[in-house]
């Protein structure tokens, strides 16, 4: 794992010119008092490469690692004992037509994202998640299938996490640096672990919209923060919301973030999962929605390892 | 049930000029590895008769054939021993006013469409069924009743099949070739029956926007991909999506594939109930749907057995 | 209950000109075969009165007379032994608020509807159950209670029925010939009660779109058929719909029928809680969607004990 | 707790120009019959500082005041004795992110707010407490914690009660004189003990569209009227409303409480969660509403201490 550490210092980040040192350090003020820092007040803080606001999409790659009669939207009525066919064609789904249609969408529109790539999804389709990495885009970890790895012990955890990790590197030849749990449930030492196994960042929090840093195992640790509101699982799942729903939604959530951004460092994430986002109807969606994002200037769509390098780098990142 | 058969093979689908064969066969790939093959990379593959897009159309004919106290829009909170009398009026609905409602809009519109009939919904309104068929629309069998099939023995389940294709039969005169199983749910055995029993396509498989073709019993059977996301049980049910919602859903559906439709082949689902479909304002959403896909060039409404047929002519048809 | 029966024959409703008698009489099309009509082949068949479409309009008036904690928006989940005080509250806005908002509405637009009233909720709230009737419309009876009406023995309920007409013919001194049960929910006895108790109409039925006779106890009785997806408590609740969607789904229903209306007699229904379709929102929403009805040629608003009475006298009325 | 009600004695609320008596006093129609004022013939009645409509909006300060596990938009299915980790910084938004943004936009659009605090919240994060005050908007109690309060003894409760309001008065200087119960739910005793201690009014309760008073241990105490239906905890939740859904239905209502404000008074509710209203959707949401709003003549928004002590000094307020 020490590689992927390596290969992280090695490369600057900061190629882009114009970098703006905020006046009053973000972090200083972070760090006045726990949970009371007057964030409405403060200054000018804008990213380390200029950007005004950056967009972090996530592509969900987890379709054929999941359990046997895993939820979906058809009833959950099943009579024990037997096999939900059907459902398991709806996850079929994510990796024969979701998938390699956001791909290219992403090429399309010239967006890199990070996938979330469950172990077990990725053996089973070695090259579609090879394809991925292929086209420029991250590779981070997943979990090695859908277990609940709150309840797991240290050691089994670690485990866990592992084999998630090491499938997608003999697969892909990525170095995963980041981390996601299934339904982001982390449990208490899962940030010691991944931090002991070389990852630089998580995405299990909700809590900002910027990344921000955390000590763990008294070394630096990022979160680079995640949504439920502008993500497909949330509101779509077969009957939640409409596509023309999420549009609406996720366009709001960007023309107030662009505004704040005006003044002080924001992040927007959206999230799509193979089998949800990958549906044609979502795929309209992020086209309409991406396409309307980019008229705007100053922002850039950047991979979560790219967004956890800068915030490491830069002295303004708020420490928690 | 070898009449069927025959009659499939007796008439030549392709009547239609503008045979497009595509230059890197589609089946090639796929045989290239399981479930791995770059789809997204495919070049230009179209259909057998040179449609761009096809949209296939799905009318559920079930009403009458429900089991008492089914689940209706309705609480579910009857007290036991009593029946729902206002649910089964719902239920009515369908054939009083929902099926004649859509077959005139389907002769408005001059589109065919494929109406899965549930055997005994079809002896309780024999003349209705004859109707449909009358009007040129396909018959597909959708079991003798509403039972849930996955439970059943080899012979049980063989025996509830042909039950239900007899029906038809008998009433409509019509020779059914394809089947859906109650919510999808076929079991183990399923394919394997249907094929015995003559059957050359199932709908019951979400994982494709294309048909692709199967080894059952060593013979080739065909999959005509099913929709819940472009369909009313699952949008309407009384709650979950208004009818707006549903029509803006399915347009974006359209007009992503109608897209992906220049360069590979491309099929769309679209799915109506009786009771649900055959709603006035459903029927006014149909209405504006159908109207605004018909103004694109290229695409074609197609019953699925023409469908099913089309693929099994087609040399380059996904095998998997 | 005979004064009501013969108030009704007294009055001719035929003052009107224009009547239009189909060529081809709908209810011996209807005779022909039971279920088995091809209703989608019928002829011109209008109104007795010469309207093109009529639109039926409920008020119901049930708060003050619910059970306690009975459901509402707040989450189900009280501790056993205590009061919903805010529910109870969300309840008398009912009469607080809603039916007299819906009151100055339906002045506004000129529009008589029946109100549904449960007898306790008349017996609470006396002056407003008489003002709903002064005003000119319609009282039609709701039970004594919310109690659940289908699992009463035959005397029971037919006691249950009678309470709650007296109440509104004490109250209002309006004689109610139209019973809608809670939920819809009747029992085997139901229509044969209210034919002996002298009504000439119920509502609990969602399978057609126009009225239509059933012999009960040998005599005609008329089902005016009512609506679960024009309908307030389906749709609001306080979370499935919005009001803007509540108002497109009821635009495309009203599109629809009318467009029917000018080949064969067609009804529209929808429907208003007091505390539900009498906040300001949903008020808006009506004012929205009957200034949009009104502007169409030959659409009529009728009290259902009008159309009940115009379906009696029509002798090309559905017979079932 | 005297000091408040002297407080609020001392400052005179009429410094605006132009009060217009209602020629009909409101409470004596009011007192004319319980509940069955024919309130929709009452007459001219308007706000005592010649408001036109009065907009009351609420700010729920609870986050980091939840109990562990917590209802959140995350699945309900925690496996007994571990924590929801994300679910905990879905709170924690509600005080890094959401009050700080809604902060701003109060100030932007020059609006005074109630803020709803619950004593633990406001103990975990004083600063922001504190600003809140200091930005001049109201601080309003609402409990010490979310523990269930109708379930409690008077004296558990009335403890219960004034630890929550000592919290705030320990924190922000803030003498809160107004209260509301966890989910409104307030139990037998609580208005008694809420008049004891000193508060002038309560929201939980949504029977009336404007303020009205109760005799409570003999002395008048103020109801201002709570709102579900623009409460983004009714509609979002992460998954019931969408944003888009959410302004077009709280548009509606407001159109319709305009309307009917030219001739009686009429108060309108908005309620915001911090989670839940702080997000950049939402506060968009809020921008976009209150800017139309704005728009409007003789619109004014209030603190509900300003609409309670209004009511108090009005004679024509009703009386129930």
């Amino acid at each position: 794992m020490i590689d992927r550490r390596k290969f992280i210092k090695q490369g600057s980040l900061l190629t882009t010119a114009g970098l703006v040192a905020s006046a009053v350090p973000f972090s200083g003020m972070a760090q006045s008092g726990k949970n009371m820092q007057p964030e409405s007040k403060s200054k000018k803080s804008k990213w380390l490469d200029g950007s005004r606001l950056v967009v972090s999409v996530s592509m969900q790659f987890e379709a054929g690692g999941q359990p046997e009669n895993a939820e979906s939207p058809f009833p959950q009525n099943m009579e024990k004992g037997y096999k939900d066919l059907p459902a398991t064609t709806w996850y079929e789904y994510g990796y024969k037509e979701g998938i390699p249609r956001m791909l290219d969408n992403w090429d399309k529109l010239g967006v890199k994202i990070t996938s979330h790539m469950v172990g077990s999804a990725v053996l089973k389709n070695p090259a579609l998640a090879k394809e991925i990495v292929d086209r420029g885009h991250e590779a981070a970890a997943h979990g090695m299938n859908w277990a609940t790895q709150y309840t797991m012990s240290y050691n089994e955890e670690k485990k866990f996490i592992k084999d998630g990790v090491d499938a997608i590197k003999k697969i892909t030849g990525f170095d995963a640096i980041g981390y996601n749990a299934n339904w982001l449930r982390r449990g208490e030492n899962t940030l010691k672990i991944l931090q002991e196994l070389g990852f630089l960042y998580h995405i299990d929090d909700l809590s900002r919209d910027e990344p921000f840093i955390q000590k763990v195992n008294g070394k630096d640790f990022v979160t680079v923060p995640y949504t439920l509101r502008c993500n497909d699982i949330q509101l779509i799942e077969g009957k939640n919301f409409s596509v023309d729903q999420f549009v609406h939604q996720v366009k709001m959530e960007f023309d107030q973030l662009y505004e704040e951004a005006a003044n002080r460092r924001r992040q927007m994430s959206i999230s799509f999962h193979d089998r949800i986002g990958g549906t044609p109807q979502m795929v309209q969606a992020a086209k309409e929605l991406f396409t309307y994002i980019k008229k705007h200037e100053g922002v850039s769509f950047k991979r979560k390892d790219e967004i956890a390098k800068m915030a490491l780098e830069d002295k303004t990142t708020i420490i928690e």
